[in-house]
């Protein structure tokens, strides 16, 4: 391996509210994923936050969820799926009218929370999303965890896929990633986390909850921007990768 | 005058609330403007609209307004300007959405009702939102009222302007819009909208509620699809239109 | 039977949108559910249905559902249920500031749309739901439909249940109310609803989809206010029951 | 002055997003301005707010607003008295469900920002808001700034009036508050606001940001919890003013 994706979401305020300090994380990472006003974000935060990814030169992607600002796009709705393709249409849309304005390039699109956990396992549900996506612009990059129902039917429809390895958080035997709210899910000691990724990075594998060693091949690692030590967190990842002789690189540039 | 443009609101429901009856109304009309998610509409409605749009070959524009469904984007709201054009932008970004995956152009905007109102009377605050509009896209169209701001900052900024004359409001001695609440304000008789247009077809006037006759030129007729007998008045109109040998042509194709 | 109570979902516009006559309506019933916010529903239309209410002797109650407007309520959503609770406690406090204001009682709650097809199927979340109206006025009737677990749950605490018999909708052989969506779900003819609604006076039994007679026992008949033909239909069920001779009383004076 | 309220606005987060630590300065003030839903707060955290002002045995008042959570209440908004008045209403009633439910008294209310600003200034909006507090609870005490129209219809509806001193804010010699925006219209030094609270308690008088000695007098100093240094400044006052021998007691209670 000798180039690596560093990603994140950001863009997650809404009004005075923020989640995280965007403007610190943006250097430090090649690639955003952006809230589009639906789980989070707002116009202005938009505007701002594809300012500051062309100022970074880093990668701009949607962050598209349900529109449940008050859950944060973290709860489960039953929604009919026209409905949601038209969701992501207008999230896609929303971004990429600031992308235009600001004559600086979508590059890719993921999904946030609730709404991807759904997709990821369900493919009757991530195949019509991701036709959304084509029927927009079918050279957006899917950003997803690999093996889900996100990126086969992202590879199916023939769109370049980044595969995600989210470094602050556990995955079990079958590579999955073990729910927030269970024990461990999340991984808080900037110790650990950096030593996965180095793992991940040298070995290509990942250690799951219960112990076992798997392969696993990604293209970008991403941070959560709203953990408490992103920053640190973010600095200490570059670090390692660097050490590594590996350069972070946008992935619309793999 | 040989052709005119036959304008209307439309895509002004919410989720299972409706307005008027956009499937009725599309076909009547040679342009449409589109609410975008702020003072009304949402993603399905929209994906609706243009679907429609697309099937009539009516032109598709999109209606900005208001962050405020309670108030449907009727109520004045003290917002500072530079936040105020990155709504422009996210509402023009999320129909272009809509657009770009139905393969068919959005060809102008307008402004929608509180916010449309002070653009018109401010060239302070006209003038920065439609540099936001000619950020996105300086190809659209700016559908208005003659005589206000708004027109005048289009037509510096360089945009072709669609200016309309709003066949069931009266206007006052100086060509302005009567206030909705005021009385008089609303023409709920088709035949007297009926006559007001012919007379503004023939012979470029108007009579204002004070009874001046003014000169008038415009491009647009502007119907509201939320009028109780909206598509009475729309169906009356086509007809008086095309008895006087005019052609209701989009204003696209002007 | 000699008297029984005439229900009906009101208040369910939001700003300018309405969703059902309600001025025409009130007249018709003897208890109404008030939308609160959350689902449908504002404040100046809660305050208008609450004078209504007044002015008619009209039991009023709240109608409790998901913060998705946008869904109109109908979208289930995975929200945990302490959350749930406080959601609960938040509109039945809003409709009783309008009550209080108006120096009218607050009799009743029922749980809307898809919140209460998740709590009629699910003790777990029906009990603290209830525990939560209880906390906040163990007087109030719980409206429901007989046998599910929102009317058990509402024994076990105590309170005082009206059962109520959907008039327009079918039932299966269970009891349970075929789905929205299914064929069949929704009766649209006034002459059948009407034969339903008498057979269910006169014998105390319902037909089901599949053709069973089922014993019913109910002490309210609900309508939808939001049913093209609503007014004719209240109109219609107001005549048979009082042609049975029964009258026709709000379901705080049972 | 032997007694004063420390007062603060709280309960202003949203779903995951926080604007302050709730938690850390309720132990620290002896009165609570909780945000109904409407410019902040929502079901889950008016739930925890009223919990956390019962174990402090704080005050607890409904802090009113616009309904514009995206900018948090402080834009103005043109919206019809009436309409405003049932808006008072609903987030009256949706604290007090929470009150009802914990047993602990709503004592109070307040106007937040641009709702607050235009009610100090026009006594045709303070007046019939403060009748439908009057209406709601004719018992509640009215938190405002000395001097204004808030304060005024207050007396004149027979209210029980809390005077308040904002700590960290300037005053013009008129003594009103220097708007929000302009230089030095906040104070962000704590030895400052320490200095200026002394004066006031020990010689109720502010120095003007012109340099004027006014006398004021106020019965209760308010907060801002979403100021950094939020904490630190609320030790530091109780600190001055326990030093002068002054007690802190909650509003209720003068």
């Amino acid at each position: 391996m000798t180039i690596i994706d560093l990603n994140a979401d950001l863009g997650e305020g809404f009004g005075d509210y923020t989640m995280a300090d965007d403007r610190a994380l943006m250097p430090l990472i090649s690639s955003a994923n952006v809230a589009c006003g639906f789980h989070a974000g707002d116009a202005a935060i938009m505007a701002d936050s594809v300012r500051l990814a062309k100022a970074h030169q880093v990668d701009l992607g949607a962050h598209v969820g349900f529109p449940d600002l008050l859950g944060f796009g973290r709860r489960r709705m039953q929604i009919d799926t026209d409905t949601l393709t038209h969701y992501v249409t207008y999230q896609l849309g929303a971004l990429s009218g600031f992308a235009r304005a600001a004559h600086y390039p979508m590059t890719h699109m993921s999904f946030h929370g609730a709404l991807g956990n759904m997709a990821a396992e369900d493919p009757q549900l991530a195949l019509p999303l991701l036709q959304a996506v084509k029927a927009f612009d079918a050279g957006l990059i899917i950003s997803t965890t690999a093996g889900n129902a996100v990126e086969r039917s992202a590879r199916r429809l023939g769109f370049k896929v980044a595969t995600t390895f989210l470094a602050d958080r556990a995955y079990d035997r079958h590579g999955m990633l073990v729910r927030r709210g269970l024990p461990g899910a999340v991984i808080h000691e900037v110790a650990q986390v950096s030593q996965r990724v180095i793992r991940l990075l040298t070995q290509g594998t990942v250690e799951s909850i219960e112990g076992d060693i798997l392969p696993m091949s990604v293209t970008s690692i991403l941070l959560h921007g709203d953990t408490a030590g992103a920053l640190t967190l973010a600095r200490q990842l570059r670090r390692d990768i660097e050490a590594l002789g590996i350069k972070i690189v946008p992935i619309s540039r793999h």
